[in-house]
């Protein structure tokens, strides 16, 4: 009986919707709606369609569905509860599969994966502001391709430069790495780095600053679609070390040679900061082991970062870094952060043996918008002294 | 009885779908798959769904839907014909609603509409390759923003600079105008301008050239989602110059300056050359017009390029660009193309006047697909003599 019913359902459904499809006209979709009381509404037309819902990193929904409700017009729609100003992403779920919304062109890819994007801002000091394009001066954000003699290839790295920048006047440099899956476009992308760094400039809450994003996958030249392997697929696990001619922490000082000799840097240790991300955080962390000379800022974010235990290489790698006394190393992650242990056995270490650090624990886990806040942190940090 | 043959249909196919998406194990697809043979295969996943089918722009289809089959697994596919080497346009339509296919990252933004793509090559010297990502030298892509005097605005454009440039020798550059509903994004995007010139200069097809991409709508500072106007959805007449200082004509030397000031360019005529398509053709129309003795060379493709009969200033302006023998006035357009009148009005006038001009007819219309063969085109033609 239940089964008939079903049945019932779906044909009932099924003629609705076509007659709809035959009869209507389709009518405009504009989606999302950012209302002035801060909720914000999806609209999605589809008469045909049983289930559709929004899948967003919306605080009240953490990832869950937002289910949509079907309007007499085949428009399903749903609004959220006010949320905070942010950068918030979505998709769309419609009978199980799940889409790009139809009437919101703006995404962000993440490795293999596109979703909408949209900002919620309500004053001119809120996080949403700050990660907007905003109508003050604006950096120059290019793609560059430098050489990398350790790794044997040419590269392709983004690079920001300040407004500012004339050809006259030098600029310290801070090297912004991503994580696993990631490449040289992810910082500007899903971490909304130019329009950061444009909007603390333009306060006068950062230094002006050169920003350097490489590509941090030492077997592959560029982003998906801008190597000559052609428009693949990657996966999480598409770039490994496999086959490297070296790491990334051992061909880190090509970039910053190339950096040197094709801008006007400021080409010593105060000029220079490093930090990243998850594995970019593991690679800050292993550079500023390699090159304590090298750089007077650090910082690790939500970082891949293992204490080397027994290991004589390591401690006296970690002695001559703190003994060179790095302006900033600092350490920020989120509470439900997977990577959290290793960051509190790192931290452990460092109280042990007296080297000294900086430490932010937030809300939150692994994710772009901790990572944006860091970038955001950490850019006011440096270059002050 | 028709009705209820569909109605029964709807029936079987709704739990069947059910069924599938509780049993089954969602299957992995991958889309689209280039064959060895030269077709290409689409693969997506939706046991629900009662019609898929595939809106590309593949000659055998042009423009309309290459329908889906149904598989046990949920999937649907379908391959096409063999497929010439070129970059294609798609999307997928479920049941009426069309959407990005979510196994393909690759997208192109048109307007506020994005759409797939993908490439087909079968040898080195075909139009896939030269629109692919090869093993070549590539050159910098920049996203600048520049003062413009004239419209009273900072405002974004985008910049190519060939690999060679080291900026100690000068090159020539090519401005390159996109069309009515474009902006600086347009001709990197859906154009392909970077890989066509980075192999075009690779192979030794065209001069080493710096290629400048403005943005054409003169009340409008960049495109959408970086101007400060936030994340609206343009339409095709979101811009117009109703509200403008002046026209992209009147503003146009400013590009110039800002190039000639900040690049090191060849700041002569002979180093000069200036295209566009639509109504960047009409801009260059106009721009030849104005500045008769900056300009070496001009290529109007699918131009929107109108006769002013019986208009004295026009004609003066006209006998002073021939008089003035710029190197190459190129006209390019399609068989197809709804501006064909408006060009062999153009056409008719020139040859009146003894007007010396070069012309290219080729098969299509207005679409990208030829502006991206004259691109190709005019970028062999110029800064060689």
């Amino acid at each position: 009986m239940k089964r008939l019913t079903i049945i019932i359902a779906c044909c009932i459904l099924s003629m609705n919707s076509f007659a709809q499809q035959q009869l209507g006209q389709r009518p405009r979709v504009t989606s999302p709606v950012i209302n002035q009381d801060g909720t914000v509404t999806f609209n999605f037309y589809d008469p045909s369609a049983q289930r559709v819902s929004i899948n967003g990193d919306f605080e009240e929904i953490r990832n869950q569905r937002l289910n949509m409700t079907k309007q007499d017009n085949g428009v399903w729609t749903v609004t959220t509860s006010v949320l905070n100003p942010e950068l918030y992403s979505y998709s769309i779920n419609v009978d199980g599969q799940r889409f790009i919304d139809p009437a919101n062109s703006y995404v962000n890819r993440d490795i293999a994966t596109l979703s909408n994007i949209f900002i919620v801002t309500k004053s001119t000091d809120d996080k949403g502001h700050l990660y907007a394009v905003n109508n003050v001066p604006h950096g120059t954000l290019s793609r560059v391709w430098y050489d990398s003699p350790t790794l044997g290839q040419q590269r392709r790295m983004t690079v920001y430069l300040p407004a500012s920048y004339d050809g006259k006047k030098r600029f310290p440099v801070m090297y912004l790495l991503h994580g696993h899956g990631g490449d040289e476009t992810a910082w500007g992308d899903l971490g909304r780095a130019s329009q950061i760094m444009d909007n603390l400039i333009a306060e006068g809450k950062c230094v002006p600053m050169i920003v350097v994003m490489p590509n941090g996958n030492p077997t592959c030249n560029a982003a998906p679609g801008w190597w000559h392997e052609g428009m693949y697929t990657p996966d999480g696990n598409a770039f490994n070390q496999r086959g490297a001619k070296a790491s990334m922490e051992e061909s880190f000082m090509d970039i910053v040679n190339f950096m040197d000799s094709h801008y006007m840097t400021i080409a010593k240790r105060s000029g220079r900061a490093v930090t990243g991300l998850s594995m970019g955080g593991g690679h800050t962390f292993g550079i500023s082991r390699l090159y304590p000379d090298s750089f007077d800022y650090y910082g690790l974010q939500s970082a891949a970062a293992r204490v080397q235990r027994n290991n004589a290489k390591f401690e006296e790698q970690m002695a001559r870094l703190f003994a060179s006394k790095p302006k900033l190393y600092w350490i920020a992650i989120g509470k439900d952060d997977f990577l959290m242990q290793q960051n509190t056995d790192l931290r452990q270490y460092l109280d042990g043996k007296g080297y000294k650090y900086e430490y932010y624990e937030n809300d939150g886990g692994h994710i772009w918008r901790n990572w944006r806040i860091y970038l955001t942190m950490f850019a006011q940090k440096i270059f002050k002294d």
